[in-house]
């Protein structure tokens, strides 16, 4: 237990993740509520929506009318989420407001890369050379690289280790090429094939080449190992997460209608929390939080400790 | 990792748990039918029913129309759970279709026994000696010890790895004391106050006093930790897990309403396959069970896995 980190961050995209699969039409006032109660909780970092094609994801056609009623708290980062020229365009116009930096995208699997992006290897490769110098000559620093299917891929199967450090190789080189600074390397689970195995394994191998990269994970609960998974990355001294508040969220891409989202935040909260690592979170806060997200999209989400509440309110009765 | 076991035994409880707590009525066809799908799956223990009282528990008052339609099938064995001497006496009655065993039960909580059998630790220890004797008489032998609130509890609070410890060291007292060969003590997260830590220490505090004892947990996921806190078990060897399909049942006593059941079993089964763990569980058969019983009870249950399916499902499309 002694790699645990004494302190973790998480970085709540349950807006993003959670607007964009929601069947809708969800007011955008609706969004901005969640986005000011999420920003009260202690949350640091909120990915507060998407600048992506009207037509692909019609539930954040409004980000504009959205980003443009909301300011972050002192102390907070709001972000966003794009992947081409026009997105970073539309993204722009918000700096004020937003914490904007660039990614480099890979998936370590290519037939996902395939499937998904219609672009193979050397063309995702190319295609992330040319939105990497786009983010320099817009003044956005390019600091982050994701990797999707890190842990294995609905069309390719098991994704084996060395696929994963291909994929971090690729963006480093683009990086380097470009001279470009990666503060974090994010590691993505994106449908569901983790096991606390295979993230030791792929984690180990990453870090054997790479020991002083700072990793995050990005954990689906498709299969309802994410929890576990993420513990075992704790154990492995990860200390920065993507989650959603109450499970909000899905993956349109996964190949599977009603693929749960992220983990929920307010769980990996109170695992750390009560296993004495600090996140800052109020997570009576981030409860309520996640009891308004449920009143919003109209329905339960997957949390259970939406349902049963802190252990510290029954510590609290009981003393 | 090199404690994992080889093997691991998901011990059933999906029917015993679930048809307590549903709102109901459910015809007793409809168990039969569930603890037959359940016993086609590979599943070598299955907790069939509740001998308790139909005023307390209508859901199973059923028990003995129930019980009277089923026969294991070889290789499977078919267990009950009583409380008491009336309901190991209904239980005597099926002594050709079940396997009875009597169990040692204490709470590591003296505020929740009080609460839940108005005794205090002196009272259990009466009251389970008088009933390890009777189960004795009638032939029975009693095997197993059952720690209750062994992480935690909703009146207490949190629960010293030490009254864990005395709650066992009470069960063996009465057991050596009775001559009653026990070959299992099982320590329940009764309320979802569990952490891979506290699993952790409160494990290895019983395995520091008698190393050889095999131990199982029984967990719930109250606030969805139960299946990182069953992988902080399997980390220490643990191979013997109760649970139920679906994530069926949730707990009456829990002093809070929609409490969630035990972590569900083909997550886990998912979780020990995936690992390497064999479980001799189909998986598919194990789902379809699942979607079995969420049509039995009327509602979608918290399994994720019932909606994502199988990896191998995915491999082998990849393939």
């Amino acid at each position: 237990m002694s790699d645990l980190p004494k302190t973790v961050e998480l970085r709540e995209e349950g807006p993003r993740e959670g607007f964009q699969i929601e069947p809708g039409p969800i007011p955008a006032v609706r969004k901005v509520a969640l986005i000011n109660a999420l920003a009260a909780t202690g949350l640091k970092h909120i990915q507060v929506c998407s600048f992506v094609s009207p037509k692909l994801v019609p539930g954040w056609a409004d980000a504009e009318q959205v980003v443009a009623e909301i300011l972050p708290p002192p102390g907070v980062a709001f972000t966003a989420l794009w992947f081409n020229t026009r997105g970073m365009e539309r993204a722009l116009a918000f700096r004020d407001r937003l914490k904007l930096f660039g990614s480099i995208a890979f998936a370590a699997s290519e037939a996902f890369s395939k499937k998904n992006l219609n672009r193979d290897r050397a063309g995702q490769i190319e295609a992330m050379r040319v939105l990497t110098k786009t983010h320099q000559d817009a003044g956005i620093p390019v600091t982050r690289i994701g990797i999707q299917a890190a842990f294995g891929c609905n069309y390719m199967g098991d994704v084996p280790p060395a696929l994963a450090v291909q994929a971090v190789a690729d963006g480093l080189a683009i990086a380097q090429e470009a001279g470009a600074t990666i503060t974090e390397v994010a590691l993505a689970d994106t449908m569901g094939w983790g096991t606390p195995l295979r993230i030791e394994r792929t984690v180990g191998a990453v870090r054997e080449r790479w020991p002083h990269l700072t990793l995050a994970l990005h954990l689906h609960d498709t299969r309802g190992l994410g929890i576990a998974n993420a513990m075992a990355g704790l154990r492995l001294g990860i200390a920065r997460f993507d989650t959603t508040v109450g499970g909000l969220g899905g993956c349109p891409f996964a190949g599977q209608p009603g693929a749960p989202g992220n983990i929920c935040t307010e769980e990996l909260a109170l695992l750390c929390e009560e296993m004495g690592i600090a996140t800052g979170v109020n997570l009576d806060a981030l409860i309520e939080a996640g009891h308004l997200a449920e009143e919003i999209v109209g329905h339960s989400l997957p949390s259970e400790l939406l349902r049963s509440g802190t252990l510290d309110a029954f510590r609290k009765r009981a003393a």
